[in-house]
């Protein structure tokens, strides 16, 4: 165990992430991206160790060390090995204080971590929606089920639509862990077939601006040039 | 709106909570209780408004001003409002720094954070077994279904027995917010009749560790000292 710490001091940075491939219908990993997102806009050097969830890597006895519960992602450095988004995102800001994503103003800096813990809302919306049709044969889809989960996603949009009033990102004057997370989640739906425009257009201009960022470039889930779906469109919902 | 914040202002720290006579069973809000512990450890002036959840205090047109969700505990302090309470934590001890909640040493600051984070797992697990025994009347309480729901909360609780083997807090050598959040979920199981001892003896010194804190002394929720109950002993689930 120790020459193994060792090993992984020399390592740098290494985010532990699920292969896309593996995850079915979604085709990304709202939480892992957000990670990727948060080293991009830092600009710190990393590398990315894809698991296959099919395969059950990251349940492995090595990541099991590295996070007994068994999820992913997990960021290690050094001689950290950390998960849950939210103390990845704490230690990436308390250990790489420069190009900061916690606004440093006060005022900017209480309401970025507010909004980004209100985003957990988000999640457990967006997951319930997600889980299903990555878990359900098309076939088997309930289109109540899917319009009663799609509903209560789209419900959680409103405040975060109201909360992009006159402002071009969730809090302050630029982009903070709030926004990589919010995102995620809502560019997952649209890749689902989710349409914004209508209902949520400071939403639908708050994704058009993320996907202008090199850090959302660099890390576009490679399956969603190709494939698109309708599950949350209004035809399909 | 001015006038108002401007007497929010002049208040100092409000901290609204549930009237814990109103929450059936629990008699308890874990993430109130843990709020409170932490503005009692770090000596901060406040007072508390109780807020009746049968009369629909916490959704009044005030409150939803404070929190759009409608959820509580709020915290007030000067302009700020502040929800969710990682968000609140976050908060004190970015404005109150001295007597910090989070370890100053990098390495317990670090796994003080993953654990605190950690613990939305055992909230998850606590609340789905809580608002079950809340909501339900006693004679249509489902043996089956509470019996899962318990199972689910003492599974999670092997981690925490875990995580304390050869310490007293769960990170470092102080209390921290991980302790106050971890804390407040176990004791409300122990008063709804969950008994430790046995299979989770570090996890039993550790509550009686922290029944000694005059902070836990000052806010021991005062129904829980005649009402006792066995829902989640080894007779009763």
């Amino acid at each position: 165990m120790t020459l193994e710490l060792m090993m992984i001091r020399e390592e740098g940075i290494v985010l532990y992430m699920p292969e896309y491939a593996s995850v079915r219908v979604i085709e990304c990993s709202p939480p892992s991206w957000m990670v990727l997102l948060a080293l991009e806009e830092k600009s710190l050097p990393y590398k990315c160790q894809e698991l296959s969830f099919a395969r059950g890597e990251h349940r492995s006895p090595e990541m099991l060390a590295r996070n007994p519960r068994g999820t992913i992602p997990v960021l290690s450095d050094r001689e950290f090995q950390l998960f849950e988004t939210y103390a990845i995102f704490s230690y990436l800001e308390y250990a790489y204080p420069s190009k900061p994503l916690a606004p440093q103003e006060t005022n900017e800096h209480v309401y970025a971590i507010l909004r980004l813990h209100e985003s957990s809302h988000l999640k457990s919306h967006g997951m319930a929606l997600f889980a299903y049709l990555m878990k359900t044969p098309e076939e088997a889809l309930d289109k109540d089920i899917l319009r009663e989960r799609k509903d209560q996603f789209v419900n959680e949009l409103r405040f975060w639509e109201d909360y992009l009033e006159g402002r071009d990102w969730l809090a302050g004057t630029s982009i903070s862990y709030a926004d990589l997370s919010v995102f995620t989640y809502i560019a997952t739906a649209v890749h689902l077939g989710l349409s914004l425009q209508t209902t949520f257009p400071r939403l639908a201009a708050f994704v058009e601006r993320m996907k202008q960022r090199p850090a959302v470039q660099k890390t576009w889930p490679a399956l969603w040039n190709t494939n698109h779906y309708s599950f949350l469109s209004d035809e399909g919902a």
